[in-house]
């Protein structure tokens, strides 16, 4: 797909300089020196030669077939030139140049003319404003970076160009190597979904990592994530989380939910790997491009000192890995030549006189162990030991093995060498135990990932019309708050149990009413302008009388009338009281990018307080939907505590479904709160006692 | 205190080798060749000289006078070292030999021999089974570490030598010096408490630091460690601290809290900032070593690239610290040197075109805004900048400088010289920003820890006496788990506020006692033998009448009987129904390093599913009250959501230190729930609805 971009035959340099320090002049030389083989066309109106290679006066005049164009010459002229790559049937180019968009207004229309000329021409561009490409498979460097990585199988996408050089530097230092390099600057055209669906296929890249910013268009990006992250990992940096600023949200789950939240569930959808820093992304990246992946949570821990081993299993611990029980076939074997004072159970202690071979044997013998799914290897350096022997020592130990092996050699100068052995023969290393136990564990998630079954979305029979009507009613009365008494209708439409109620506007035909119904029954005011109902006392529950009913109305509409004089009252609604159940909140907001957002959690008064909710995207699979609610502690609620019958947890998955559905078959649908949902165990019901929907109004009526 | 050990003025090696490769010679050369200055007497019968020095047979041959005596003799003749040491009147050893307690039962033997020597003689024991001491004060080096550190005011105690040794490697990659490094092995004597202790007062050293595995007395260490924490900041890395197992408790407390729980508490409570890692230890370490405090919390970033500039900023959001407003004078001071596309706010991107003298320039300027509390510089190696150049220039303006400044060059190989630099002129740099965030973090809160006042405990009046009678009554009979009715009658004794209500034991008696109490009432039942009454069907509430409570009684009495075949019922406890107020838990478990542990949170059911709970250690302070409030998200409802009136904070605080001060006063109370302690705003009263209290019972009773 990108083709052109990675292996073009041959590239031409449009303001290519003879002047050093000059980017034109960088990116030529860095082409020239790293070893590209193909054609290299310089173009510049002001010399006939540049490094010993002919210079064409501009783009027409170039030879036919050129595959890639390299756009070093000002922002001002960079449209011009995508036009005449296009009539030149250049196909691909990389607009190094900055002075767009990240510039402001006269940039950003800049970079608009660019786009079209993009567009029009035909012509993929990647950048402008980036620091360039470089391919190691093909010896290409299409940058200006100052640094040419070691070749290896890690790809790295970044939408800042210094980050990248950083990078680059920084990874030297570990022999860390790299397929792809790519900086995407402003993504007028390729993003970062583009390049990841390309390095998905590409067979020089078994990793691929990235620094975004943001995502062009969140869902396409989830698709393709999805698919690619199947096929291998795909470990980003998410920056500029925090300051996103709240929304100004009228919901509940809107107000809980923030940007944040929302990658963080679409990387979670996608199977994306969140990393928080750079350390963490190379930490990880490390663990994937060097070793097999790790078939259970079970981790041997072999040491010559006793405290890094105690560090190593409090972090095994609480990253929920497992310390494995070291078999008695293992321990007699160990026995055989380690010292009796060793410990022979996790963490092997193989004590201070350890000599290098000493951690070869034992590693040989552990990694046999079916009991053992992946091996830290610790040192300190100490007397007895060569730091360097010791390492190659368990290179040639874990040679071939099935099961990732990580190492912390602790210390500087004295286990330098030996940690540059490891890296060199693609044993991940990390400076400290908790470090190495981090890798692991980001491994063992990305094989639960693997080996989710794809994701089912049951779709139930469900009366569409009915809400449609409902909607459309709403939106021509420009009311954006629908009513409890439509949101219910609404729901109900969509499969939900709601208690059984009338609207009434008198007080006696509300008595009436709460007699049909059966006491007790609960009263709610109706009103457009009133959301959060029981802060202006326009709720009461457990009404036990007629009489009771109708000094409650007459209370409540004049209390009502004192707090909010300007409000729209339509009447009272008198609703039957659902008396057992826990008090669960499903509540769905919209996020601009991502889509419908679900949440489900605690509910009653204590959600925005407790905030024990968890969130999912739609739509969403019956596992997921279940996941959800593991992912709360109020899971353990309606499991059952305290000689409490447990609910049916199916039940409540499967109303999460129909929400998922309802927010996807409806967009405009901006947020909603069922809040509570009361969930009994002993009727094994849910029942949407109170609702709350918020819709977007046609463009006309905003 | 410990001045021999630390300034000798002259030490005997007992044990000195002339063989290379063994420990007594290790130390021996390291002592020599270090630089160390005072007298230096080699003890090996087999010799007459070693390295140079005359060589004593033994011990009772030195001459008088000696300090310090460096013991590397095999285990079994340590005891008989110790006490010829002090016939010799040598008054500080330190005990290198290994072969004590770490090997098992016949060490343990050895060591407590060693430690009946050490009473008797006087002689004061570092170790046994320890790396030795470093002073780099006065060189002295009475090691067998391979590593001789840089001089510097950080000082370390490890519980671990390996583990000495490799931070003594990592630290000099880093140039980090020590004024003291000092192994304390098995602290048979010597432990951490008393070098705490002793390093508060040690001209040297600015920071202490150490790793530990366990705390010897925890009491005694609070005390000393609030006390040296309030003079320089206590660095502890704790290992050892998740596979603890859960203990068999009985109260919801207990089963919350663990011994992680209880140093956490510990640390908290004395100032002691917790360290998760070798990494972070020496993360902090750094700042404090190099940096004034932090007196705010408003962080400036000053950046060469954007990407980095946008963690920074989502790293100080995460931690809690502010990103600093740049006040409209010092935004047009910069724009008088910095490009017009620079960002003149935070961060302060100074673009790539910056130089090394633009980082000079900006620091001047933004070091001078009050609005600016601390400064982290990043920088990426971009073509225009000179890594070392720049690191010059930091240097340069940030000298004399009272706010706290720390770096991040990210990369490699490009900037590991402008790193080095900053090193060594106590700039603290990190690979991150995000790890520089968090250095600059804990600065922040031991500076909060400073500022706080000394805690004082108020004492309530009470009635001890009463307290005293029902306790012993139930010890006397055995019992362990006090009931609701006495327990209720000792908090009463301790001024906290119960419901009426009174222990029938028939139907009748029953029905007659609600009447007087009035209905709605709650029945009970009683038998120290039933924890959880409600898992059995043993409580209900909202009883209404006369009637109702006969056939409450008769039921539950046939429940419980079929449920708990062999338990002792002793009635049912008959008892006003507190029916408006939020549920809270007050607890506390007796840890039995740091005693009592309080603990609050949200009560009723939701106790053990949500957690949503806080601890400290008793005896607790009316703000430390506040503070276990505060740390929950119960709070927010204790303060009044959704138009609720907010409850007396103030009250339930005072319950706590009720409770404090009960745990304090009667040692034999292991644990206590209070849940729910019904906390109500509309009547401004806090009342202990349900409780248990756990005893131990008399060594014979047990």
């Amino acid at each position: 797909m990108l083709d052109k971009f990675f292996n073009p035959r041959s590239i031409a340099i449009i303001g290519a300089s003879r002047e050093a320090g000059k980017v034109g002049n960088s990116i030529l030389s860095n082409l020239i020196n790293h070893g590209y083989k193909g054609l290299i066309y310089p173009v510049n109106p002001r010399a006939s030669e540049v490094m010993g290679l002919k210079c064409y006066p501009d783009i027409l005049s170039l030879p036919d077939g050129v595959d890639l164009a390299v756009i070093v010459i000002p922002a001002r002229l960079v449209p011009q030139a995508i036009t005449d790559c296009g009539r030149k049937r250049i196909s691909a180019a990389i607009v190094i140049s900055a002075g767009f968009k990240e510039i402001g207004p006269e940039g950003r229309e800049l970079e608009s003319l660019l786009f079209s000329a993009a567009v029009s021409s035909g012509v993929r561009v990647l950048g402008p404003n980036c620091l360039g490409l470089i391919n190691t498979a093909n010896n290409m460097d299409c940058s200006f970076a100052a640094h040419y990585p070691e070749k290896g199988d890690i790809a790295i996408i970044s939408q800042s160009g210094a980050l990248c050089t950083a990078m680059l530097d920084w990874s030297a230092r570990s022999h860390i190597g790299f397929s792809k390099v790519i900086s995407i600057g402003n993504k007028v055209d390729i993003d970062e979904e583009t390049l990841i669906e390309a390095l998905a296929d590409d067979a020089d890249t078994r990793v691929i990592t990235g620094y975004l910013e943001d995502i062009s268009k969140g869902h396409h990006f989830m698709r393709t994530a999805e698919r690619v992250t199947r096929i291998k990992p795909v470990i980003l940096i998410k920056a500029g989380t925090t300051s996103a600023g709240a929304k100004a949200a009228s919901s509940h789950t809107g107000s809980i939910a923030g940007t944040n939240v929302a990658y963080e569930c679409a990387f979670r959808r996608s199977g994306v790997i969140q990393a928080s820093s750079i350390e963490s992304l190379f930490d990880y990246a490390q663990i994937f491009s060097y070793q097999p992946l790790l078939r259970g949570k079970r981790i041997a821990v072999v040491t010559n000192a006793g405290g890094p081993g105690i560090m190593a299993m409090d972090a095994i611990e609480n990253v929920g890995l497992v310390c494995a029980a070291i078999s008695d076939k293992t321990v007699s074997r160990l026995k055989e030549f380690l010292p009796p004072n060793a410990n022979f159970h996790n963490p092997i202690d193989m004590i201070g006189d350890a000599k290098a071979e000493t951690y070869g044997m034992t590693l040989e013998v552990i990694l046999q162990d079916d009991g053992i799914d992946g091996v830290m290897v610790l040192l300190t350096p100490q007397a007895m030991i060569d730091p360097v022997e010791a390492a190659k020592n368990i290179v040639e130990a874990t040679k071939g093995c099935n099961k990732p092996v990580v190492a912390s050699f602790i210390g500087g100068e004295k286990v330098k060498e030996g940690i540059e052995l490891l890296q060199k023969n693609k044993i991940p290393h990390y400076p400290t135990p908790e470090r190495a136990v981090g890798a692991l564990s980001v491994l063992a998630d990305y094989v639960k990932w693997l080996e989710k079954p794809r994701r089912v979305v049951k779709r139930f029979a469900v009366n569409t019309t009915k809400v449609d009507r409902v909607l459309n009613l709403n939106r021509k009365r420009g009311i954006t708050n629908i009513s409890e008494y439509d949101s219910k209708a609404i729901l109900a439409s969509y499969g939900f149990q709601v208690p059984r109620g009338k609207v009434v506007k008198s007080p006696e035909e509300a008595a009436e009413a709460a007699s049909e119904i059966g006491f007790p029954v609960v009263m709610k005011i109706i009103s457009p302008d009133i959301i959060h109902k029981s802060d202006v006392g326009g709720v009461r529950t457990n009404i036990r009388s007629y009489q009771e009913v109708i000094d409650t109305y007459e209370l409540m509409m004049i209390r009502v009338r004192n707090r909010c004089a300007n409000a729209r009252l339509q009447g009272i609604f008198v609703q039957e009281m659902v008396e057992d159940g826990w008090e669960v909140i499903l509540g769905m907001t919209r996020d601009p990018q991502f889509g419908p957002m679900l949440m489900f959690g605690l509910g009653g008064i204590y959600v925005e307080v407790l905030r024990d909710v968890s969130f999912q995207l739609a739509p969403i699979s019956s596992d997921e939907a279940v996941e959800m609610l593991v992912g709360t502690k109020t899971y353990n609620l309606l499991r059952g505590v305290r000689g409490e019958k447990p609910v049916d947890i199916q039940l409540v998955a499967e109303c999460v479904q129909r929400l998922s559905q309802l927010s996807v078959d409806f967009p405009v649908i901006q947020e909603m709160d069922i809040n509570p949902l009361k969930v009994s165990a002993a009727r094994s019901r849910a029942v949407a006692v109170d609702a709350r929907i918020r819709i977007s109004l046609p463009v006309e009526n905003t």
